[in-house]
């Protein structure tokens, strides 16, 4: 049976009732501008978590009765419950999803309701559920890189050493392992990584007691309700606490740089998997096929994950523009930072989902890999190193005497370890047997063992690493 | 009684219904990458639309019998009705809007229903669609700014001769009028209507039999098609019907430079209606007070709508990064390219209702704008011009003068038209009492009568252009 | 011999000597800020343009003398002198292009320089300058569109049946020929050409004579000017004259949609160059090799063509935040505005000429594009046509059927025009030798007849169209 | 006398160079392509030193002998002395930085020369240079944000209790004082500092002795490389040492956070010196004036700063866009990827700079802030709080209780605090005095003694936190 889905988002319904009301003079326009439940619910768990913290501190401090708090945590808890079973009755005409929840409260307990606003403001109230939300997935982006890099740790193990080309300007250079060139993303990822986890810690203060913008004169205890809400500390400064966006903008800056890791990957995989290349191949799981073309195996999900970074980087410019020029504390165009924000995240975790997924699923095509790694004469710096090394020549030397050698394989058709020891003797005397130890793509690129060179024991050495680190 | 509103955006819902899945596999991942009709399902009437068009064709074309076309119709005319009804049974299985209502069809009359899709390819036929639906906004546009362009001309013509300063570096530069100052956001909002309506004609041909990118053996005619859909012509390149998205890049950098001079207006709106400036006064019906202080008018409207430039800046950033780089024909990237379309022209839609809005509304405060017309001797280059014009004073010499006539009216804490003439002629005895004649804020800016100059009459003159081009 | 250059560029030299001064106090800080001559000088010769016609005008006018308007005509030639060898003194101290030249100016002729700037002000004199420089480069585009449409023609007429495979996703698709592909971005460009043409009439008036904001009270003739440079009219109101950089904006935008048609033709080329595909070969002239792996050519200009749309949309995000919530009239943060323009135009300028001449230089290599148009079973979509057309048979049965065929053909190793008729009328005993007729890539292709399908007569058709237009 | 600059800047001189080449032929063009020395010589200084540290280890290593070490350090300190004399002959044919001065070295010192590039590359050469460049701006970047949090640390002290409006919406809110909302911005600029701290130490490891992409065959110390340049390690992936340019991007995201709050600030300080606001004054050292108009300051400084974060966006912008989709491991798109960075950063430099001189420069107007911190019934908020906190009052009848008041009070044209007790009695009988303590806008900020909050001491107490990290 097909699933059904709602009529319209929320959204187009929003658009199509604004514009209906639009016409109808500017109380629809009004309503239209000041509007935020159509997307602001999304905070729902996050502002009763806030508000469960805030009652608490309340009345440790005295400023509400014991009753009143239990009173406002049930009624919390109800309406949590009355949300997560879709049920609750979320309302235009309230807004947002903070006076939802708090008429919905009132409704429910009375007066005590009331109390609950005390010592606090939408101001700080929005700016401590909207750092809760984005530290959660912060937090997200953290396991599902994890995730990741361990699916690139384990291609790497298996192919540590499978040789394929690596590309310069898209054209074979020098032979590189597989394992290599998934590691390399690693190291990426783990960057990214790193990055959100240090936006996490900037960001993990909180706003909860600035009230408007000035503080408040009631006795609360900001620091209580930051540690109940798992911030590390209350923020120093009142106005800076309901200003501040810059939590939003760090985190979509590391959304977007990731997202071009990620591009970058997926840009290789829709040419590794095009007919021409072959260099790997994806199951059905994640390319969509064609009924009548059966060898038709669409990168689908690669392509999608490419694009990603132009929403991702799109959400960062958005906010970006609304922060520029704007006066301390408290604009309305703020309103606007929320959606890029929700926007960019649900992108970015479907595109990290998805990679961990192709990652995990591709298969590399040995034989293509080796021997597209041998074409162009890969190894000719290889064997301009060896006259270097071997024989002492310089390096301009080296070079000469690499093309005259290159030039004769390439008249006789051959690779450079299928040439003749004589030929290449023919162009300088010197060179011994030993020549054919640098001349395959394998060769070539087990001799590159300095530090972070593309030897298979090196791969296999940074893979431990990896694995150690991920345990 | 509180409006009711859907428990979650489809949004909302998919992420967290994703979120479940990516867990479950990548089966879960592929649909979330492959679901377009939570957000495609806008494009209803017009793939319906598109459906009519095509049959029509393939009837007349002998390619589908007239029985099959009515069967066609009816069915998609009961569809539409079900969709306006909301009782469509929308499904994420069937993943986009095309796929949803080609299934329904065939529910409804069998194999005719299967018919329709002879000659075309979902490829040409959500080019279609998305381009009509563009097309119908650009349009929409169009009006919306002829309504503010004649909001701002009323305003301008009431405001004639009201004095204003005139700022550069918002500091009084030169005195102006309020209806000359109207004039100038006249003249930008009529180039962004122009640019759009560029915008719609070089947009507008029509991708429709393109197929799947080759173009099709039957014998379509595909301007009998773009004809009933109000195309000016079918498109020339099947390849490049269906790999173009020039025309909501296009749509997209208009409505970005419209949303710039939004927010130029909104910044002065905001400006003029603090309380340390005063100079106009929005109604409520555009600003938000507060309850326990009456005389704070928040200018919220304005302030939402100087926002809005980032997230239609954002839009067009995301949809450049996504068709950067991007082979023919057709790739799964290009998925992405409706949702910025559409959040960017809801948030201009609302943007220039809301400022057609405001712009009737306001009032201007005369008096603060006179006095700060008058203040900071904002008439010293009038001086200056009259001693060049009526002494035949080198520039340089009048501009020495007038710097020394001011210097005397700031010790004496007057203003320029307060100093006495004996005064004057102390510094240059061949001033006259002609000078008074320029000296004022309301002369200084009778006194620009150059083209384009902020004169009474100039301003006259150009709302009678106005009015005379919006009849 | 090597070409010298100069030791460091102007902006490097500023940036050391501001970070000295930086720590030497506010004066240094303040020149820094006020500075633009290290990038406007690039305005001289519309500065001088403007000048001219602007003192043609205040002689005509009567109110500078002929003798005043023949020395400044005569000192504003020496200048052009000046700065066309090289030998003009440009001085920091006078800030930028138009104090450097006016003061230059005094020095030569005296009193009557002065008189120069009668009725106008830098604010109108920047903006008519940037207008000019910004025309200019607005026709060259124009230009290099044409020759880059006529390079893309051009190869379309010698490979109008030149077959290539068609791809979706990267994946092969359905056969088309190259001179189709050509012309997809021949209709593109063409686009692009329309929208700079656009841009530059919507752009092309006047803002000599808005002098600093609100016009003069000398009695000048805007016509005049206008006329004498080119402009269709002078612009309506001065504010908007001083104010406006929407024309700067729309041809940023302009610039941008063109440089992502230019990156996915350089992506195109790039990968149709790698060793994998070998689709078409360019010379020496687009490439660069090495000397010691002599198969390499590494296609740099298509790579660096792609990356320009970077700096291209990056100039137009500048210039939009820029703009964002500036109110009127003249703000310091509008000298922010001509360099994203000079440094857009620089790249996209030098993107047109790469890409035309790259079009120019490319070898499709026949044989490898026929192969791979022929692989993947890319005319089972002509064999379920075949089907319908020829059998009448239901779309979905047709495709039921054609699927049984192409599995058998995978089965026996063979492509669908190699199978028997025999094979194939074991799935469907009505199948007639006709078949062949559209099994193999050209023949599917040449099917396509469709208007603006892929079929050769189409693009003979099609090269007819251009080449008449372009003559 | 008049300070003389060259000519024309290096890019003026290139694209009129280039202009002329184009029409020549494809030579001129694949120069102008490759050519990259007009911006790069800034990596003049890193890239000397890089070759240092390269050419000690290579003779520590025995790979070069100690006297062509020798000889190679001396040839490089004598091109540091051209270089810094500016008299290094550079050439556009040598293409880079890194060609002229090897080229350089070669004519100075032979052969040795020739052995410096053993074991390495340029893609590693140019990515070490890049990175040591960078890494020293963000480290300039941490000691002018240091300097800028200095100045707001001394105007907070001054002005711990100057009384000022608390705006939300540009409107007043409620009162604070001067020292905290100079202190708001000390949190956001040392959150910026913070970034900046981050990026560097993620980006500070070495990609030397990556060589061309896959490591050397050369027993390397890549240990000792990175330590010599004060790298923390050399990096573990020879392909992601040549590819990422993730450390940029970065970057130039924290580059673009700090904009946002410079462009903040700014915005205040240009409205905040508007005749209408006149909140502060800044000295002639940070503004521009007229010499007619005595009284116009412009706000240069401040508005370009305002500006500086387009021109920062757009540079992340553009390299973001250059590395989308960008297949490892080097493409000349990344040609593409220093303009950006030094664009920007000398952006950053100059409104650091900038600010710091105007925030020291700046003086609070006390008297107007006071005035404007007093209207609006500012401290209604404080009187309802007095009715919760003293009368035990249900905050929505103190609520209520206050609009009667404050309307009683706009009646009589008064301002809270002097409004009669009896007055506000006739209101609520249960008022006393004590009322009077919070009703003034000190009043208001002294009782906002929660954490973070306004009141005077608070401000003292962060004031004393910041200089105690501060020193």
């Amino acid at each position: 049976m097909s699933e059904q889905i709602e009529p319209k988002t929320e959204k187009g319904k929003g658009q199509k009732m604004w514009g209906g009301r639009f016409a109808a003079g500017p109380g629809a326009l009004m309503q239209a501008i000041n509007v935020s439940i159509g997307f602001d619910q999304r905070l729902a768990d996050q502002d009763i978590a806030g508000s469960k913290a805030h009652s608490d501190m309340l009345a440790k401090q005295g400023i509400i009765t014991p009753a009143d708090r239990d009173a406002i945590h049930g009624g919390l808890d109800d309406i949590k419950a009355e949300i997560d079973a879709g049920t609750f009755p979320f309302s235009n005409d309230l807004e947002d999803i903070h006076l939802n929840i708090e008429a919905r409260l009132k409704d429910k307990i009375g007066d005590a309701g009331g109390r609950l606003h005390t010592g606090r403001s939408r101001n700080d109230q929005v700016a401590t559920d909207f750092r809760l939300w984005t530290r959660d997935h912060l937090d997200l982006f953290g396991i599902q890189l994890t995730a990741l890099i361990e699916a690139l740790v384990t291609q790497a193990e298996a192919h540590a050493d499978t040789i394929m080309p690596g590309f310069t300007h898209l054209q074979s250079a020098q032979p590189v392992t597989f394992g290599h060139h998934m590691l390399a993303y690693a190291e990426m990822f783990a960057r990214d990584r790193s990055r959100f986890a240090d936006a996490r810690k900037r960001m993990n203060e909180s706003p909860l007691g600035a009230a408007a913008l000035a503080g408040t004169p009631y006795n609360i205890d900001r620091d209580m309700t930051a540690k109940a809400l798992g911030f590390d500390r209350p923020m120093a400064n009142s106005l800076d606490a309901v200003s501040a966006r810059d939590f939003a903008l760090e985190a979509l800056a590391a959304a977007t740089i990731c997202a071009t890791h990620l591009s970058r990957l997926s840009e290789e995989i829709v040419i590794w998997t095009s007919a021409q290349f072959r260099f790997i191949s994806l199951s059905d799981a994640f390319t969509t096929g064609s009924s009548i073309m059966p060898q038709k195996r669409n990168p689908d999900a690669a392509e999608l994950v490419r694009a990603k970074v132009g929403r991702i980087l799109g959400a960062l410019t958005s906010l970006a523009v609304v922060m520029k020029g704007l006066p301390l504390a408290y604009s309305k165009d703020m309103q606007e930072d929320k959606e890029p924000v929700f926007d960019a995240f649900d992108a970015l975790e479907l595109g990290l989902a998805a990679m961990a997924g192709m990652v995990a699923d591709m298969t590399p095509n040995k034989d293509r890999l080796a021997d597209a790694a041998g074409a162009a004469f890969s190894t000719a710096t290889d064997l301009a190193d060896w006259l270097v090394m071997n024989l002492n020549m310089p390096f301009r030397d080296a070079h000469h005497v690499t093309g005259t050698i290159v030039a004769l394989a390439e008249a006789q058709g051959k690779t450079l370890d299928a040439l003749s020891l004589k030929d290449m003797q023919s162009v300088e005397a010197r060179i011994t047997n030993d020549i054919y130890s640098v001349l395959t793509p394998l060769a070539s690129a087990t001799s590159r063992t300095s530090y972070g060179g593309t030897a298979p024991n090196n791969v296999r050495h940074q893979v431990a690493r990896w694995k150690a680190e991920l345990d």
